[in-house]
This record gives structure tokens, C-alpha cells and sequence, in this order.
């Protein structure tokens, strides 16, 4: 008989569930195409293709489950207000996400958020309500919130609608890998709270069953490599310091850990060195600019090149929110890279 | 009657032969999206899509000529081999078409090139042949090894095959354009030799003829405006100083300057400074790196955005070949836009 934990963790999600919010935003989010650089091949002893969300609206993957959640939420209930609680790439994807569909939208932040992030968030339309990192509780407020504003609070990852918003980018990998003819051996994908990871390996698995799902998280924040260890999900150690600050997440979700156990074969921790060099050559043969958490999963496969050498590859480039200052040192410091 | 220059200046290339390139390139040149930026529109106070080229093989549009040029030419004539002077863009993408063509491919390029162009070009698969940039004649080299190894030489930019490659890019534009159901009001296109741009009028006004074609060139390097006034063609100011290196050209080609006289509306001159600020800007907004003179047509609406104030423009991001030191310098300065 199956238990409670059990029954939590069955995906409660499917494949059409994705096509459906793939037709959603198709229109309003740009269509990522899979870049490829011929001498970074060449380098790397392997194939690579890049996903690079960084490119997306609102500078990475979380516009697609943003609108997926909020265009169904308002289906449904055209009433509805949203509340989001997030300095980072989360507040930014609802807050547009909402300023299309005409939802009224308020964003949780510190009030020592940096400047420019409350000023993004307040011109993509969002009322920003700001709190003491110290002494206040954000979870009460966004309740507080949402019950005096029939507001619904848009949780960043731990959701179906989410997450198979955020799978929309695993289908165009799928689609646009197919159409090419290219067959994808392995994809490597960063990971936080798992809601890209979970609906990029649900999409990839059903449309590829032969490829295998890889991720990447900080050293120290390697909570889902130690969840898929023990089987339980554990958290991650926040005294840890990471430049990664897109994948800080205290444990992985629920809906997502179970679709994570299913379908994905392992994880790699990185290094902030790694990530800053996976930066740096996605500047030099691609010509995109990636965050350090956003470069996550290309830090990996660069770390484990020599165990995938010869091997097609789809890399996910999560975002590209990194502030010019962060963006000068990868470029200063060059590629630095040297399998282990 | 018609004079000889005047049946030169005549447009020789139409919509059928960038169709034609178009179908050649599928496969093997990235299909690039349409970029937008909701806080740059609202920052610009006009809506702008970006073409962003920077993402294409080799860095930059030259691939798309190179490939459609290459393939046809060993189509007619499968015995050829080709050779090409250039120490930038053209080269590379030169180089990587005869790869993936199978065609033999010499490169001309300056002893004193930088070392890791003249990697990159080998690293292609080309043969690299040095000269001394004081004493030598690229042109005679490039005519010796011509007889020498049956090669066609391969012009970066006044050709018709060329040309309508480069042409696929102001399709692409047309097609996403009109399939989100969007009304461009105006191109923004930077411009050196004018194959670009003269590829991307002719493909922009058959598929969208009241959308108004607008180039950019370096000061000094304004001999495409000049050759607009006077009705022939100009000379560049080679003593001046630019950094948009891709845009370092004597003068626009014969075919190319038929087809802007006849399609493209006007042009504006960018300093170094624009450059830079353009370079932030998309950087910032785009997550992408464009180099100096990819980043010139971007310049010049940033210039020039109070005439354009609430209309739709498409802005080609030509290329991102640059070094990360020019690069951080564009960090460096941030945007330090005012429209003149």
C-alpha cells in the first residue's frame, strides 16, 4: 500500500500538461533556439548544444512558468490578484508574466534588495512591498496579502503549473534536436528548487526515453544530490557562500522530487571558480551572457568532460541576471578549466 | 540609354535567390530569434526587436553569405577550391561553410593578426597564409593561389551569392515579424562594405514594403551617407580611428550600393562611445555580447530615438566577435545614453 509521503511525492503531472502550457505561451515567451559554437566542440572533445534561457523575457526560464500559472489562474478565477515573494529571477518572471495578462501583482523583497532589482520589478508593473531580512517573516506578509487581496501567492517551484511551464523549454529541446536530426545523448540542467529540472526531464524523458538527465548545484548546496542519496529530501547548508545566488533554495520541492527520482540520472556539485569559467566560454564561443547560477549545468559538463567525451550534449543556460561587476570577473579570469 | 555604370548599379539579385539561399542554410546556420526586452522598450520609448546575428555560427552574419556562396559554387563546380583575405569575420565564416562543405579553403591573413584569430581560422580547418601587411599584396596572393589550386576567391561582400545570403537574416525578420502578427516601422542595420545591409533591404521590402531600411556606419568610416548625397560611391577616411573593426571598409561595393540606393531610406554616423553604450545596453537588457560594430545600427537608433519615439523598429546585432578586454570596457562605462 502506498503511503501519504508516497502518494505526495507520485507526479501529479504529464506530458500533455506541458504541450498545453507550451501552447500558452507560445507568442509571449521567445523561442530559445539551441545554439551550437563548432570550436567550443572541438575543445570540449564533445557536442554541445545550448538552451540558452538567458535569452528569455525577464532574463531567464521563470517567465515561461510564470505565465503558464497566472494564465491558468486567471482562466479559472478572472478575479484573481497574485502575490509573489522573491528578489531574483522568480519576481521578475510573475511581474511581467502579470503586467501582460492585466493581473494586479504585488512582489515581496527585502528592503535591502539592491536598487536596481526593486526598480526592475516596480517597472514591469508590480506593486513591491518590502520587508526587514532580520526581523520580518515573508511568508506572513504574502498571507496577509493574499487574504486581503484575493491574491493567490505564485510559489516559485514546488507547483505543477509551474513546473510544467518551465518543461516548455524541454519540449523545444526535444522538438528542435528532432527536426535537426540530432540525437541528444545526455542534458545537463542547473538546479534549486528543481522546478526547471523536474519539467525539463518529464519533456525530455517522454519525447527522448533514451536520454539521460543530468543536473548541478553549488558546492554546499548540493541538497538534491544528497536527497536522491538518502531518499528523503534534505537541506541545503546556507552557511555556505556561492556566486550562485539564482539556485539558493533550502531543500528541493516536494511535486519536483518525485519526478527528479524518476527520471534523472545523477547530479555534479560546482565550484564558484567552475561557474565563472563555464561563464567565460559561453562569452567567448557563444556570445551569451549567463549568470553564475545560470551556468551551472555547463560547469558540470565541463568538470566531468572526459566521462561524456565524444557524446552529445543539450546544456541549459538558466539566465542571465549577473550585474556588470560579477560579469568583468569571469572575463578577467578567462576559461580555466581542467577536467576532473 | 543606359549607361554601363548604370547597368552595374542595377539590382541583379531578387526575393527568388535570398529564397533560395534560405533553403540552403536551414540545417546548418542558427535560426536566430526575434529579441525584446520589456524594460528597453519602455527605457527607449519605442518597441524594439533584435536580430541578434551575434549568436550565429563563427559570431557573426558572415556564415550565412559564406554558406550560400560555397554551396553553390560546388554545386557547378565540385572541383573548386576557394581562398579568402580577411583577418575577421568573413574569414571565419568562410572557413567553417568550406568545413562543413568539404571544400579545401585558404585564408589570407596579416603575419602580425592576433595569435588567436589566426588559431581560430586553422582551428576551422582552413590553411592560414601570412603576409606582411607593409610589403604585401593580399590581392596578388590571393590571385596566385587562385591559378595555383583552381580556387574561386571569395569577396566578403560585393556578390550576389554573398549577398543574398546575408539576406536570409532580413527574411527571418519578415517571417517572425509578420507570423507574431507585429508591424515593423523601420530596420536599423549597421553597415561596412554594405552586403548586409544591402542583402536584408532587398529581403525587408519584398516581404514588407512600407517598412523604411536604416543604416549605421562609424564616423569617419560615413562613406555609404556621402555616396548617398553625391550618387557614387565614397571613400572611407582610413585615418581615422574606430573601434567597430568589422565596419573597416574603402568603400561600399558595386551591387551592394544599386540595391541601398534604391531600397534604404538613410544612414547615421556612431562614435565609439555610442558603440559602447549600445554594447551595455544589450548586454544588460539582451543578455547577448555584441561587438563594436555589431552593436552600430543599436547606436544609431540610440541616437537618434526621439525622431523614432513610439514607432517598431528590428535591429540587426550583426556580430560578437569581441575580446574580453573591449568588452569589460563596455562594463565599465555602463549605458551613458543621451539622444541627440
Amino acid at each position: 500500500m502506498e503511503t501519504a509521503e508516497q502518494a505526495l511525492h507520485k507526479p501529479q503531472i504529464d506530458l500533455a500538461m506541458v504541450e498545453e502550457a507550451d501552447g500558452r505561451i507560445k507568442g509571449q515567451a521567445i523561442r530559445t533556439p539551441l545554439l551550437e559554437a563548432p570550436l567550443l566542440n572541438e575543445f570540449l572533445g564533445l557536442r554541445v548544444l545550448f538552451k540558452p534561457e538567458c535569452l528569455q523575457k525577464t532574463g531567464s526560464f521563470k517567465f515561461r512558468g510564470a505565465y503558464t500559472k497566472l494564465s491558468r489562474l486567471i482562466e479559472a478565477e478572472p478575479e484573481k490578484s497574485v502575490v509573489a515573494f522573491s528578489s531574483g529571477n522568480h519576481a521578475q518572471g510573475v511581474a511581467h508574466a502579470a503586467q501582460l495578462l492585466g493581473v494586479p501583482c504585488t512582489i515581496i523583497m527585502p528592503e535591502d534588495a539592491p536598487a536596481i532589482k526593486l526598480a526592475n520589478t516596480r517597472a514591469y508593473g508590480a506593486k513591491v512591498v518590502t520587508y526587514d531580512r532580520l526581523t520580518g517573516d515573508r511568508e506572513a506578509i504574502a498571507e496577509q496579502i493574499a487574504a486581503e487581496t484575493n491574491a493567490e501567492i505564485i510559489r516559485p517551484f514546488d507547483d505543477l503549473d509551474i513546473m510544467s511551464g518551465q518543461g516548455t523549454a524541454g519540449l523545444e529541446i526535444a522538438k528542435d534536436a528532432t527536426d535537426a536530426g540530432i540525437r541528444i545523448d545526455h542534458v545537463f540542467c542547473p538546479a534549486g528548487g528543481g522546478g526547471l529540472l523536474s519539467g525539463i526531464a518529464l519533456a525530455v524523458k517522454f519525447c527522448m526515453p533514451d536520454t539521460s538527465i543530468w543536473f548541478a548545484e553549488p558546492a554546499g548546496f548540493d541538497d538534491i544530490i544528497r536527497s536522491l542519496e538518502t531518499g528523503t529530501r534534505q537541506e541545503a547548508d546556507f552557511l555556505t557562500k556561492t556566486i550562485c545566488d539564482a539556485l539558493l533554495t533550502k531543500s528541493v520541492g516536494v511535486h519536483p522530487f518525485g519526478i527528479i527520482q524518476k527520471y534523472v540520472s545523477g547530479g555534479y556539485a560546482i565550484s564558484d571558480d567552475e561557474a565563472l569559467s563555464a561563464m567565460f566560454l559561453a562569452f567567448h564561443h557563444l556570445k551569451v551572457v549567463v549568470e553564475p547560477g545560470g551556468a551551472a549545468g555547463f560547469a558540470a559538463l565541463l568538470q566531468q568532460r572526459e566521462r561524456f567525451s565524444g557524446d552529445t550534449v543539450a546544456v541549459v543556460l538558466s539566465g542571465g541576471n549577473v550585474d556588470p561587476k560579477m560579469f568583468a570577473e569571469c572575463l578577467a579570469r578567462g576559461p580555466d578549466v581542467s577536467p576532473s
